[in-house]
């Protein structure tokens, strides 16, 4: 059966304020990086799946928004790429 | 001045230890997802950095090393892209 690896990026949404990233942001103009603006702190998730590729974008499109992600706060985007089969 | 959107990806290092992955690959394997593996949780960060090219280059990747990411434990990488010029 082939697999897939999937990368999952879950931001908050554009009006949610984001205490973590402004937190950065302030260490950073503290350390003279004070041309940095509009930090905003997100996941990053990699993960493989089994499966026929049809199959498994629906699976991970079902995982990314009950799982992974709260779509009422957070927006989330997914990339899936085939893996290398082993011993190939 | 130009300014420049930058993404960083930050992941732990293979050979450490990802209790949170492991949960969420505990939790979707309960949820009937038992064919996802390999789940491993990581930071993403957009911020924004004004400046020529090089300057922000080089700047951005003390701030990845230095500041975002810890190079003991874990991996980093980045992608810069320019932003487009305000009222343009």
């Amino acid at each position: 059966m082939p697999s897939y690896h999937a990368k999952v990026f879950v931001t908050l949404k554009p009006s949610i304020l984001d205490p973590q990233g402004r937190t950065v942001e302030r260490a950073l103009t503290h350390l003279d990086h004070a041309n940095v603006t509009g930090v905003r702190v997100g996941k990053y998730i990699e993960l493989t799946l089994s499966g026929e590729r049809p199959a498994v974008e629906a699976q991970l499109s079902e995982i990314v928004g009950n799982v992974l992600s709260n779509p009422i706060m957070e927006d989330a985007r997914w990339e899936l790429t085939e893996a290398e089969p082993v011993g190939a």
